[in-house]
């Protein structure tokens, strides 16, 4: 139904372009680790864990770019691609923790065998796919956990994209809720447009219509009054980054969408795989909020929605607190009420 | 600073077209009652205090139109005029109010005297300049009341465009903000841009920085991290209708502005002349929601932001209860945490 995300050929990934969607479905063809970094920071994918998987192909890739035998060498020239790859997205937890994983991963492989560039290359391209599988797995996980709980027929309010564009599986939010409705525990979604960069109404819009589940765009101040005025049993999130206490970063506008769940007595739901907690950050105080370009506020698809020249704000994410959270979802579980004690639990 | 909204001259008004700001400031010319209607339902115009006043002047071109001098058949087409005008938007009570002074001044006009068409014309024009000259009057009363609850150099935010836009004097809200601004009781703003239709982005961005009043343009959607993360002394909201106990409605996203604003303790000011009051509904629940077009949500300038086939819905209003106004603010003054009783008083 959602069409294929990346394809690695052998010295090429080909990366759906998002930014393209609904209109267009077409490939950007990265053919070394500088593209695939473009890429990433250019938002032709999107989605913190398709990031993670997108990276750890780069990764591989910037072995053809190798020029010595030498492993010390090696070394440093992978370490470099990995800081590299590490600065293509600030929020993305999932993209450091893939690189790092791809970068022990070439350690180990460097350490354990006198190993040629061909092998190395061999294992790494094998470690990335199972970067993939596990991201697919996970997704599926989460939606047996996200369903459980679900009554029959919910409707549902979610945000920005978390579906099968985000991910290499079903998606994380999105994922429980296409699955869900396929077991009559989804009757109807809402999702929010989510300004600036319009990932609900481009891709969630379009993966509901594709998916033919009853759905209806809302814009993102509608959420509200859509939760005083009719039946809403959830809101389902995803997240970009998780804190040790649970407090969770996600895209700009889930923490009104969070108080607004609270105010009306409404259930938020964040789900994400275990590769999104960041235990080395204590809360949601410490994690960094991209700011990004002023232009994607005051443009929409090219035009200028607003005077030129004036200022605007861009944060691209924003925190939501633990306490307005009703529980987590990850792979392994449910984590209700989340805080640091469940979660250490939770992760080990 | 800001263009003349409302150009009345012999048989035709100029009305600044609102839908081409902020790139161009250009005129839609009416020469009769239907092109009156027409510009309002089409938003040419838009603000309730102008689209009364606009109303108040399409009633006297209908005049021209009439070919009868049988008081009696006067009487009638004109009350066919009324009723035609009070379709054109459903949710602004100033309509409804400006067209029905128009027309108890018509019958006024012609119980008292033995009058020709050219003198009932002549008396109505003077009635609706007398309506324009008090929504301007309105406009700097309640910016007096409205300045006078701001300690100095507040941070505001605001929504929608409440400003010189939204009628013939310096505006509601957005009117306490730019007088304000002007005795350092202002000191920064941040404009939501208001979907789908983007007065925000459109009109007080640009009226802000015509006024060149510090601010910041942000999606809808990120006012709750902004409550959050910066020091914000107040919300300042306009309002299309105000029931008997206060209960407000004004344009989508308000309920949930002043939602986030309760939960971050930030008083929520709502400014609008004394018309707005529509006493015959006790309260909120019993104001109609317009729900506009599809295109005007899943369209943004001509282009498409979703899927083309896909739901969506788009009620244009929302309404706030009064346990969440901190003030409504009117040309006669401040009542504080509304209810029925004291806005009896406040009327009467």
């Amino acid at each position: 139904m959602i069409p294929q995300r990346l394809i690695y050929k052998k010295n090429k990934l080909l990366i759906l372009d998002q930014r393209l969607l609904p209109e267009k479905i077409s490939y950007y063809t990265a053919r070394n680790v500088k593209e695939v970094h473009k890429a990433i920071k250019d938002m032709v994918l999107r989605g913190a864990p398709l990031i993670g998987d997108t990276a750890a192909l780069g990764y591989v890739m910037a072995i053809n770019e190798i020029k010595t035998q030498k492993t010390e060498e090696i070394i440093k020239e992978l370490k470099k691609t990995a800081d590299f790859l590490k600065t293509a997205r600030p929020t993305a937890v999932s993209l450091f923790k893939a690189v790092d994983r791809m970068y022990s991963k070439t350690l180990e492989i460097l350490k354990s065998k006198n190993c040629s560039i061909k092998k190395l290359k061999h294992e790494l391209e094998k470690e990335a796919f199972k970067i993939l599988k596990e991201d697919s797995d996970s997704t599926y996980q989460i939606a047996k956990y996200g369903i459980s709980l679900l009554k029959k027929n919910s409707r549902i309010i979610t945000y920005c994209n978390t579906g099968a564009l985000a991910t290499y599986g079903v998606g994380t939010a999105l994922g429980i809720i296409t699955e869900g409705f396929k077991k009559g525990r989804v009757s109807y979604v809402y999702s929010c447009e989510t300004r600036p960069y319009l990932q609900g109404a481009r891709l969630t819009a379009w993966e509901l219509y594709r998916n033919k589940i009853p759905s209806a765009l809302i814009c993102d101040n509608m959420a509200g009054w859509i939760m005083k005025t009719e039946k809403i049993d959830a809101v389902i999130i995803g997240a970009d980054r998780i804190a040790a206490n649970g407090d969770t970063a996600n895209k700009i506008g889930s923490y009104s969408l969070a108080i607004l769940a609270k105010y009306h007595n409404i259930p938020y739901y964040v789900a994400a795989p275990t590769d999104t907690f960041d235990t080395n950050i204590k809360n949601g105080s410490h994690i960094k909020i991209e700011e990004r370009s002023v232009e994607e506020v005051i443009k929409v698809k090219g035009n200028y929605i607003a005077p030129k020249n004036i200022k605007a704000r861009h944060p691209a994410f924003d925190v939501v607190p633990n306490n307005l959270i009703t529980a987590i979802i990850t792979e392994k579980g449910i984590i209700k009420k989340p805080n640091s004690k469940k979660i250490f639990q939770h992760l080990h």
